[in-house]
This record gives structure tokens, C-alpha cells and sequence, in this order.
């Protein structure tokens, strides 16, 4: 486990999908997204076997540690804790917070993919350390998550950091191009799969998402 | 968890698959099986989201426990920490066993698919209580494992259960007309799918399955 994460200092959030990086595999997307400094990965690949997964997350746990960058692993409590990642992403499918909090100890990270403001309040009762908000934009990579493209992915964000005390992470469709605005709404990051998995230059790609997330809030520029 | 499991006495052995059963559910069919003296059962449900597995192992949990009978999950180490199961059953996909006893302990039950004398010998030697082996007579319950219909099944069985010095249940399309040769061939019990999932009594199912796995070796009647 890295030493002193806070989930409230993540501004780029990459989450992993080996099916969209091309020729790079997964280890080489998060190589490059680390140079680029991003603040935390998700293992995810939801579609792989379980060896796989946590063979890839071995990998990926030496490259994540060597940089001191928090490795989640999605859904899967127990390939957390064969790896030593530092905790988990939940979705509303996968098990309850307050059952991965016992099983994982007081000292993991646990976020938890939320929809509504009730889905909010419950994880952050539960014992969630973040919550992940979206779809923002709608996106192509994640298909088991609604679209929303009508702006009210911007306005749950706010409504749901309005009514919880733990960060809130935005995602769906997120790019260096419209991240400011999920900041502004009340987020303190955005995760993205496709920006930097799918960029041509990945490194390059998190340092760009990083500036746009970073860009003093409020500023329109 | 069940006091004092040994899977050498294990004769009958239920994979639950709730697309199987028709028109009950899982839980009613590990109650009906309990009902006709089940050895053991081990929740599987790949095909459904972990939530919904969770949430069926503590239905399956209780009814295991109050009938003394041991619960095992499917690849799911957490799952079984979480509903509080004997153990785990994994294939050569999922967590290693090594890595899958790190995280449960020396007294979990913890067993493992095999199709080879070295998967096998491998399986033992990292600490696996109890060997799966098959396809026997080939399956429609399990499409990813590989079909055996020309009686190299039991073949293998025999020389695993040689190889090894752990018990061995053989799977695959083992019904109560044939399930006498497996344990001929050296296993200590049949697994099955939808001998008892999609029989229309499946208690009686149960029973007859025993009976006829539990006939002296040796003994051609």
C-alpha cells in the first residue's frame, strides 16, 4: 500500500481497459499515465478472467508503488488484497461497502460509483472514503453505464457534492476539453478510461487532463 | 462454518446453477438437496453480478449451516469471506490456491479443477484439499469445460487419484446411472449440475445419486 492517500487530492483518475489501449497493453497505458502524473489508478478490466486480472494487477501494483501512485482494484475485494492495492472501487453491483470495509480493514480506500443523492448518502453511511458520479458526458467505454447527455450529469454532480463530506469523483466522457466544468460543479477529480487509454500519446494526454482539472475553479479560462 | 469438513467423505456434491432449475430457485433447490442428504454444496452463478452471489451465499449460507452441511464459492474468495463459507472451489483461471489460502487460512477448504496429472500434483502441493476433476462424461451445465465422451474421463480420474494423495470428485455429465464407474476409477464423489438442478424431484434426485455413488466399490450392482 502507498503511505498518506487521500482520495480528495486526485484530480486525474485512470481507470483501465485493456480492450480500448490498441497496441499498448495495460501496463504500458499506466507506465505512460504515471510519467504523465496521474494520482491513482483502477484496475478494472471487467472483462478479463480472474488470473489475468491479477496477474496484470502484480504488474501493476510494482509500477503504481515504485511512483508511490494508489492502485483500487474494481469489484474485486480479494485480488485487492492478493496484491496489496490499497483498496477498492465498488459499483452498486458488486458488494456493499460496509461488507468490503470489513474485510479490507479501516486503513483501505473504498469508493463507490453513485447515481443519486440517496446512493450517496448510503455509501458515504457505509463507509466509503469517495464516490464516483456519472456518467458526466455519457462515454463509450464503460457500456453498463447510463448515458446522460443532456447536462444533467454536471448538475447530480453538484447536487451529490452538495450532500455528501467525502470527495467526489467525476466520470463519463470526461476529456482535457470539458473537465473544468465537473471540477467546478463539485468534484475534486475526474476518472477517465478512454482519454488516456485510447490517446495516441497517453502521457501526454494525463498531463493535459491534469492541467484542465487543475485550473483554479472559477476561472472560465 | 461447519465443524470438522472432510472432503474425502464427500459422495454427493451440488454446483448450484440458477439457469438450470427452472422454475425454482437455487435456494430451493440446495434446500431440496439438502433434504436428499448432500454432501456438499458450492455456490456458482457465474453468470450473475456479485451483489446478487453475495446476497444468494447468505440465503445459502443459513440453510447449509443449520443442516451442518459445508458451503464453498466459486472463485469468489471475498464472496466466501463476506458470507462466511467453508471455502472456495477455483479453477485454473482464478486466484491461485497458494494465494487463495494466504488470504482464508489453513482451515478453509479450498478446492481446485483439474484436467492434468501436473495441474494436479501442482494443486496439491500448493495446498489444495481436494481435487475437481472432468469433464467425465461430457456436460451441457458448463460450457467452458472442455467435453470427454470417449471415456477418457475416467481415465484421467484414475490417474489423478493416483497421482495425488488428496480426494478427487469427478464432474461432467455424472448422473445416477453412471456415477458408480467414478468412484470405481478412484474418486471419493461426484459433482453435478443438473442432475439435481433440473430434476423435477430433485431431493429424490439427491438421494439416488447417493445411493448409487455410495454402493461398495467393487461391487458391480
Amino acid at each position: 500500500m502507498v503511505f498518506g492517500v487521500n482520495p480528495a487530492n486526485w484530480r486525474t483518475y485512470l481507470v483501465t481497459q485493456e480492450s480500448l489501449s490498441g497496441e499498448s497493453t495495460t501496463a504500458e497505458v499506466v507506465e505512460a499515465a504515471i510519467d504523465g502524473g496521474v494520482d491513482v489508478v483502477q484496475l478494472r478490466e471487467k472483462d478479463t478472467d480472474t488470473r489475468r486480472r491479477y496477474e496484470l494487477g502484480r504488474e501493476l501494483r510494482e509500477l503504481t508503488a515504485a511512483a508511490d501512485v494508489p492502485l483500487l482494484v474494481n469489484d474485486r475485494v480479494d485480488i485487492a488484497q492478493a496484491i496489496d492495492a490499497d483498496g477498492v472501487h465498488l459499483g452498486q453491483s458488486d458488494l456493499p461497502v460496509d461488507v468490503a470495509r470489513e474485510l479490507l480493514g479501516s486503513e483501505a480506500i473504498i469508493g463507490c460509483s453513485t447515481g443519486t443523492i440517496e446512493e450517496a448518502t448510503e455509501a458515504e453511511a457505509a463507509g466509503a472514503d469517495y464516490l464516483g458520479v456519472g456518467a458526466i458526458y455519457g462515454t463509450d467505454s464503460k457500456t453498463d453505464v447510463p448515458e446522460e447527455k443532456d447536462g444533467t450529469g454536471l448538475e447530480i454532480v453538484s447536487e451529490i457534492a452538495d450532500a455528501v463530506s467525502i470527495p467526489v469523483v467525476g466520470i463519463g466522457g470526461v476529456t482535457a476539453a470539458n473537465a473544468a466544468p465537473v471540477r467546478e460543479a463539485g468534484a475534486s477529480g475526474v476518472a477517465v478510461i478512454s482519454e488516456i487509454t485510447g490517446a495516441e500519446e497517453p502521457a501526454a494526454a494525463t498531463r493535459e487532463l491534469g492541467a484542465a482539472v487543475s485550473a483554479e475553479v472559477g476561472n472560465d479560462e
